[in-house]
């Protein structure tokens, strides 16, 4: 009520105040505009891939991938090597995604007996697999040790006895390591702490079945991991715990596994504050800067000197280093096409644009500031406070709350940017088939994923056959009768 | 911080002092315990269902959704006739279920082209399929019209003069009505506003379409209607816009369309603020007491005698009265069913239970209650405070934050109760394959939908050929030296 009140008075005031907003430059995703000003990647409009493969429809940058990949991957100055790399698969499960990432010498880690079954099927060597997560199921362990996958990462104490147990059952000795909690990193169901002396014991565990080869520390800080000393202090609190494992138990690890949560250096997190003040008054969203984020390189760099120059000082031999990056190599890798639907009439000064996409396939957008552009030439004149909401019949399916835009028509095509963490796997079909996948490479367009089929949305169902005399259905008739016919 | 140390202070004293929270009877849900004290449902063991079908399973009760849909289509005593009813499709679009309401007498309420098609698929009449919704593409606006459901209802003024224009086209006159928003409804981007006059000015350019039969006037109130208060006010408001209709636009609608929003018994939401209570320190959290909630007969009751009696007044011919419910006919005749997979080490007081099922499949549970039990004999000795998260690799994966349960262990089988709605349409594949689905008639089990295959997860993706020479890969064989074989 209060709000109702306040909206007309408050909204043009901190929309006049507010600081400027610009958008990041095309060129941060090597789009360009054509001669008539339509964006385009690697010469193909982006209108032209939603005519031929319809819309909405994920469109993944193949050479920005490829350059992820070569950060990750590159040894940094002065050092005798890198890190190596094992993509979360969770993070944009698309085979052919994997695939290419695959062929430009990527590992996999699998956080489920799917992801597991995933990354064999698509030809990962096993031994650059590895598999984590809460709730590996006892058929996908045994696989992981048949296969001889390159390592699993216990996450929890309780899994070390059952995971021994089938390994002796099969005569294998299976390579592990086990999921550490750092002070202030994620605990909860995830590893086992550092603080309480609960990590130290797991080990102790692990290393006395004879069944298993105890080779990593796999730690996982959480959250988000955008600059430096964030990344510093993790890296040292693994390393102090490195050391407690070699002083006490006698175990210097053959790989540190460092996880993920590296950030996407043009998406970043909405406070719901900010949510709330852009949707009721228009207070506006400022994108990501974009050298607010630690680089790949940069973070690999400090990874890799900080783990040298430890062993060096403790006069140990180094491990090797293990990541398992996720948004930081695919998110800005991809990016998601849609198009307006209908315009409403405004309401007070907000018109509301329906999308063909809504929060069911882009479920990270309502609470992530994620860059938005109009795929049709520029447009001059008033720009007009837009609310951009999906298809389905929800109040919640609102994906920008409020942005100034050119006055939308329906067909109007629009591209999100930065789709490639976390949209394709929390995607649902709620009302509506989950969006096509295609691949730009060197000006060619590639289907990844087929949009989904109203075919494919039923295909596990079964329906009881239909009796050949129905039964008596008294209702029927009479509802029968609304078509007036 | 301070959290943590409050947390062993407070949550002994705020368990202590929490007012009692006994389970709702297991009747309630047709519930009996087998002699082992094993639950079943209509004789059927649950556990042995997730023997034979797997774990997690979606079971629904075809008994208690014929109760439900009798309450709903039942005349209410004195009236001469009750209301008509469409299901909500988009609540559990389980083609199994749908085909159950269907032989029962029930519309359909299609939401989205694809419910549109699966209304038809499914043999629904035509006439008894309504098509509401933001986003009615064209193609299915032709289906629509060309097939002569019984109503199209216009969710915004801009779907008429296009909708008309394919009607012209195909020389069709079809059925419609508009949404309109009751002052306090959900407004945004659904429906025209009765208090600004944008329902009336919509009405009236539908009317002046000679394309179109304007046939029912659609309101839809939103969130949760559980008392009669709040559906007397919702009714007495769009009684008051339709005499607005009559007396300015001479519109006498055939149609009442008053949509959903009626509650299901059971199940209620869950304040922020409570789930952090009960997440910190275990405050419990309250199951809904049944008869706080409005029946469906009784609503029915409320909603014919308020038409019949306003129109009695008014000296009109009452309209017909359609109903879209959705949670109230099919939340509580279906549970899920789930194992856990692993129980971790207490921290502090609190042990995590890791189940195979969580948030991707059962999205409304951490915002609702919803009744838990363990499918095994009762427990005697101490309960354990104990958090049930699911299986995918995310801090947010948590279902009950903090309940007192039994000791668990592996394998032991849980039963989520009032799964039938949201629950199906918003689940995604995220790491994990979606739950099967099977219904209980009878004392007999019948798959609806299969367990997701892999498969089914990689059916619409496309790989690039192997090439025979593959190109070098600088990185791969110091990568591969993971496995150290």
């Amino acid at each position: 009520m209060l709000k109702d009140l306040l909206k007309p008075l408050i909204g043009p005031l901190v929309r006049a105040l507010r600081p400027p907003q610009p958008d990041l430059p095309l060129a941060t995703w090597r789009l360009t505009r054509t001669p008539e000003g339509v964006l385009a990647l690697d010469g193909l409009r982006l209108d032209e891939l939603l005519d031929r493969h319809g819309s909405p429809l994920h469109v993944v940058d193949a050479t920005r991938l490829a350059q992820n990949v070569a950060d990750f991957l590159a040894v940094p100055p002065g050092a005798a090597r890198g890190c190596e790399i094992a993509y979360s698969l969770k993070t944009n499960p698309v085979p052919g995604v994997l695939d290419h990432l695959r062929r430009l010498g990527v590992g996999a880690e699998a956080g489920s007996a799917y992801e597991l079954h995933l990354a064999l099927a698509l030809g990962f060597d096993p031994a650059v697999i590895v598999y984590d997560g809460p709730a590996k199921s006892p058929a996908s362990l045994r696989q992981a040790i048949a296969r001889e996958i390159g390592l699993v990462n216990f996450n929890s104490r309780c899994e070390i006895a059952p995971f021994a147990a089938i390994a002796r059952e099969l005569g294998r000795r299976p390579r592990v390591g086990l999921r550490a909690v750092v002070p202030g990193g994620w605990g909860g169901q995830f590893g086992e702490r550092i603080d309480t002396g609960a990590a130290l014991r797991a080990f102790e565990e692990a290393l006395s079945a004879p069944e298993l080869r105890v080779v990593a520390l796999h730690a996982h800080l959480g959250g988000e991991i955008a600059g430096a000393p964030r990344l510093r202090g993790f890296v040292a609190q693994v390393l102090a715990f490195s050391d407690e494992l070699s002083r006490k138990l006698g175990l210097d690890v053959e790989i540190l596994d460092l996880g993920g949560s590296l950030a996407c250096p043009t998406v970043r997190s909405l406070h719901p504050l900010e949510t709330r003040l852009n949707g009721t008054f228009g207070a506006g969203v400022a994108p990501r800067a974009k050298d607010s984020v630690l680089s790949i390189r940069d973070a690999v760099g400090i990874i890799v000197s900080m783990v040298a120059e430890h062993h060096r000082r403790a006069g140990r031999r180094a491990p090797r280093i293990l990541l398992e990056p996720g948004r930081a190599l695919t998110g800005d890798a991809q990016m998601l096409l849609t198009r307006v639907v209908n315009v409403h009439d405004p309401i007070d000064d907000l018109t509301h644009a329906v999308l063909d996409v809504g929060m069911c396939a882009a479920s990270p957008l309502p609470n992530e500031v994620h860059q938005l552009f109009l795929v049709g030439p520029p447009r001059s004149g008033p720009r007009v406070r837009t609310r951009l909401v999906g298809p389905i019949c929800s109040p919640a399916d609102v994906v920008y709350a409020s942005r100034d835009l050119p006055p939308l028509a329906p067909g109007d095509a629009l591209a999100i940017m930065d789709s490639g963490a976390y949209f394709v796997p929390f995607a649902s079909a709620f009302s509506f088939p989950r969006p096509g996948i295609v691949m730009v490479e060197g000006s060619r367009d590639r289907v990844l994923r087929r949009p989904e089929t109203f075919a494919h949305m039923m295909a596990l169902d079964e329906l009881a056959p239909r009796p050949s005399a129905p039964a008596p259905r008294p209702q029927l008739a009479r509802i029968n009768s609304w078509g007036g016919r």
